[in-house]
């Protein structure tokens, strides 16, 4: 069946980490600048996530989160029924990521400091502002050879390197804490307790014609789906799958 | 000859006119949606477009430029040496064209009406702010079938069509009126007079390493070349081919 998958964050923290993960996704896909316009794509992604940055310390919340992951996992050592090997793997994969995220230069630190980067980035917050007359340097990068253009832009994602590996650790084994259980909204609308939960996944199957706006905290969380287009009657139960991680 | 095109306006409405050009030509391209990130481009060319469209009268600013373009021309009617079919045929579609712009509702109306565009505008000025969480209904319609997609697409596109064929009518007019001179830049500096001129057209080869950067007005202009590597020396004589249009 085919469904849509959402997801919502149950706390700041967790938001700004999917932002970071979906920012993250976007440079890696367009770094290949296989479409016209993907550098596009690319440096906006890049320099909204310099401004998440300079914003939130990413860095230390990040580690303290994969610190906590640690110690929760690390109930299961000896457990038994647990897989002691894959279990001791990701606590691996856990402190690998941990020390290098701590080890690592101040977040994108080297992508802050690049001269070129700097040039353009302020014009990319202009409506259209990067036309060759705006951004006569970025023109003529475009015009480099592809296999320099490509090698340039993975060196940047390469800055990115801890980050991205501590995210996606992170992230994977928040998503696999929880599990997709059948869940009906009656007349749209469904709550729920949540627990300490940090995040919320929710599938559903786009023939029903709504999407879900979810609004909570950790400990409860209500969703109501509406109908996408305008005043369109919505089924009297609704029938999706959600996690609650 | 490999070349780099650069284009600078010598005013500010045709800046203006660039930069819609430039966003248009984006739309147009992503409007296929034939790669995973295209809609991004399209969403936030169109939202960059707006911005412009309500900060100045390009409408009738446009229409203006078209008249002018039309008296220009007219005084080439019944020339010797001048090519009477084409220029009936040019100042035809400057007829249409001004015709259908001032006919045309108010730019953009139509989609600044759109419910589901006005629902996501505002999260698109946010670092990493069209997460699914941050934008469910977008998140919806990107898994509504691809022709369903570029039928919307295509729609709003619609919307703006005197204003693109007026656009580029009067950009190419515009374009074609200067021809591409050979010139020399030394120590990669170069001044002129332009005599009413609105738009700079240049062809450099890459391999100089140099982009231009350039200042001036309609009467006078000065071009500096600037080495792409930080601290690189340039050529003392740079060729380069210079349209003044």
């Amino acid at each position: 069946m085919l469904t849509n998958r959402f997801e919502h964050p149950l706390n700041e923290k967790v938001r700004i980490y999917l932002r970071l993960e979906y920012l993250i996704r976007q440079m890696t896909h367009s770094s290949q600048l296989n479409d016209q316009w993907q550098h596009q794509i690319f440096f906006r992604a890049l320099f909204d996530l310099l401004e998440i940055l300079d914003q939130i310390q990413v860095k230390s919340e990040l580690a303290k989160d994969l610190d906590k992951q640690r110690a929760k996992l690390k109930n299961w050592l000896n457990i038994d029924g647990v897989d002691q090997t894959a279990l001791l793997a990701i606590l691996d994969n856990l402190d690998m990521a941990h020390h290098r995220l701590i080890a690592a230069n101040r977040l994108g630190q080297d992508i802050r400091e690049d001269r070129f980067l700097s040039g353009i980035k302020q014009r990319f917050s202009i409506p259209g502002g990067n036309c060759s007359f705006d951004l006569p340097a970025l023109h003529h990068w475009l015009h480099l050879p592809l296999a320099h253009k490509q090698s340039d832009l993975a060196n940047w994602m390469k800055q990115l390197a801890e980050l991205t590996e501590a995210l996606n650790l992170w992230l994977r084994l928040t998503r696999e804490s929880g599990h997709l259980q059948p869940q009906v909204a009656r007349r749209g609308f469904f709550q729920h307790e949540a627990e300490d939960a940090t995040l919320l996944r929710l599938d559903i199957c786009p023939s029903y014609g709504v999407y879900p706006m979810i609004s909570g905290h950790r400990n409860r969380f209500a969703i109501r789906f509406l109908p996408f287009d305008e005043g369109a009657s919505i089924a009297e139960a609704i029938e999706f799958k959600l996690a609650i991680c």
